[in-house]
């Protein structure tokens, strides 16, 4: 218990949350367990729950560019995405936009060891919310700055892109 | 008062608060007036506040690509830029990610006509959110959801971008 209360107050999403606060928010989570090479979520399925390591690597799966479904497993479709490795010692949550409203998952999780996992469900966390005002706008607050920093990079890269294909079309018309 | 309170509670950022909660939040709006012509903010400079219009009409302007800031009046800069024209019937807020930290504007502002806007700043609003925390969880879970969609509207303009910049750089290879 004191070693999972540590934990959570090492996430980005839980930082600032008293012990008090992190023994409420327990309330709502519940251990899961993935067998290596198990799925935890697939891109573009909907989800409607968040995860923390708690135990085992996953690895995060992310599509770089619009995939042919039917090319799933070809090289070309494997060079067009992103690998990323992630253990425990990162304290990453995953899917953390899913408490806010079912939406589709934007990356693909899967276990690289046995993981255990903490689940939390956006129907218990709207309703923590809704009983617990106080911890509901720490963590609503720390939500909102981890996704509008997300926003800002997502904005930059689109910039970027554009920029990059702006000169590239111009290059090769000209 | 009461044609203030019907108009806040049309913006995506304060609906679903009672007309007793909006008369609290109107506590930390400042009404600001901008005439013709005037920037209300910059693109890239900081910012620590939000703007709601409460009369006439702004035009925002937004860099598709890294600009060079030498030629920010050439026609090339120009045609590299979105103008869209919005007004009070449109029920905008513009900048509220700077209620959760300050940062960079990400498009610039200019009053249209003469306009008045309400004004919130970030440490009002936090404050706010701290002391009344009912009201807090609302106002940061629209702010949390209206972030979020515009994320995934980023991600998705990313990938694709990305999958035009992969064909594009395939073509002119080959």
């Amino acid at each position: 218990m004191e070693k999972d209360i540590l934990l959570l107050q090492k996430t980005d999403l839980f930082k600032n949350l008293t012990a008090e606060q992190i023994k409420t928010l327990l309330g709502i989570c519940r251990k899961v367990t993935f067998p290596e090479n198990e799925f935890i979520m697939k891109e573009g399925d909907m989800g409607n729950s968040l995860y923390i390591i708690l135990e085992g690597t996953v690895e995060v799966i992310k599509s770089l560019v619009l995939s042919d479904m039917n090319e799933d497993d070809s090289q070309e479709a494997v060079k067009n995405k992103v690998f990323t490795k992630i253990d425990e010692r990162s304290h990453a949550v995953f899917g953390e936009i899913a408490l806010l409203e079912e939406c589709k998952r934007t990356a693909t999780i899967r276990a690289n060891t046995d993981c255990i996992l903490y689940e939390i469900k956006k129907d218990d966390f709207l309703q923590l919310v809704e009983t617990n005002c106080n911890l509901g706008c720490k963590i609503l607050l720390n939500l909102a700055r981890i996704v509008s920093a997300r926003l800002r990079k997502a904005d930059e890269d689109t910039i970027k892109l554009t920029t990059v294909l702006s000169i590239v079309l111009r290059e090769s018309s000209s």
